[in-house]
């Protein structure tokens, strides 16, 4: 390094260097971390006890507690204790489970808000993920935010994409999570 | 650059240079967005259905789901589907949803929860911001947090100052919501 | 500052300087600032009115608003508004509220979800804390995610890890909570 100019270069090259030295604080618009999950809700109605891994615990006047309520479930709020599958298969063995509650929020469409975490406890994946967000339920693909982590997940924030992967009448329904992390540590 | 005193100028400037790269990652207590907008709830009393943009879904043992419960509302949890509105106009058109849940939680003062999202869906904004947090209501300007968004407001975090702009005895109450983002992405 | 050398050093140490210039934002994986707190929860049984700090508000179909349900109390809600102490003392004086709700989420073991605030106004802390997270009850400590807060929590995340301190039976609960943050502002 003999001249002003190589050491210029190798100020600049500093420079990059430094820029890049906070890799999970630069805004990235690509994902440090992606991860797709389905799960499977199936509501109590009375009579699949054994079966059921939700419950509908609140309902609005109109409604009870083993009928989704008239006006699109308005009111309705289920807690839910959802197997985590790899694949889309029902049968397939649990990797975790998704714990939380959805409540049905418009009268005139299916929307819902949700809360809930990923908690797992495997070879694979130890720790928490925790998610809430608005479900406009008729759309195809929706966002909503990751918040927060623990364990694997420590402090991760990111975003979920949504996708209903199939429901059968008011008793099943499966969805699809693309967990995109952004911010990972 | 002839002499190592420029060098050494030079070199300064890169290093506030690089400390100012990361506009979004320092610690920045002004807002990187600022957005005002007011939402509107008419709750459910059992006989305004074409109205009411909210409805009482759970209630403690001394309650009912038309009328709010003695002590305070203690137990109430209303879920809603509320106009937003930029300015304190019930009749302005909406220029997006709030969609949640609000719950009383205390048995000696006005107290609630709220866990929500803002939904948009116009030629202004698209995606949506994700709230929780403790309401004070008697307290004239209150703090909540904004822990995430979506589309235009991805991977958003910040501070919403609630203020009660108008309430009409137990049907009808207007909040101002200030959102203020400090992790604009 | 004569030679191409001491530059160099020069230029090492400010890269030094420039990489520690936001504190904040670099993946810290020790605190930057640790609380630890109990709170104190005495649920609703029809008979308690005074002493109860919180109430079922939420029960599936085959649970009712004073007693918790069978089946792990699966699928009930509670409203909530505890005193927070500083030691696990239920007569200390109080030093704020934690407020929200928490529900039971599993039909095969006791599991609870989350979501509330510490809520401060006092000479020492003033502001909120801003919570949600998956509460496998039985494990000695688990994680839930500090998700924001507000006034002296400004923007803040990190971790809170939850203990049981005491229970006894169905009414009365003390967890130790040991709140992390690892973003501070």
């Amino acid at each position: 390094m003999k001249s002003p100019i190589s050491f210029a270069i190798f100020i600049i090259f500093l420079f990059f260097l430094v820029s890049s030295a906070h890799p999970g604080m630069q805004r990235q618009y690509y994902p440090c971390k992606n991860l797709v999950f389905y799960f499977h809700d199936v509501i109590y109605n009375g009579q699949n006890a054994d079966n059921a891994t939700s419950a509908i615990v609140g309902a609005p006047q109109w409604g009870n507690l083993t009928i989704l309520a008239d006006k699109f479930h308005f009111g309705n709020i289920a807690v839910f204790d959802d197997p985590i599958t790899l694949d889309n298969n029902f049968h397939s063995s649990p990797v975790g489970r998704a714990q939380g509650m959805y409540f049905y929020d418009t009268k005139n469409t299916f929307t819902a808000w949700l809360g809930f975490s990923f908690v797992f406890n495997s070879a694979q994946h130890k720790g928490t993920i925790n998610f809430i967000g608005a479900d406009p339920i008729m759309v195809k693909s929706r966002d909503i935010s990751v918040v927060g982590g623990t364990g694997d997940f420590f402090m991760h924030r990111g975003i979920a994409t949504i996708m209903t992967d199939s429901f059968e009448g008011d008793v099943y329904f499966r969805l699809r999570v693309d967990i995109k992390f952004y911010e990972c540590w």
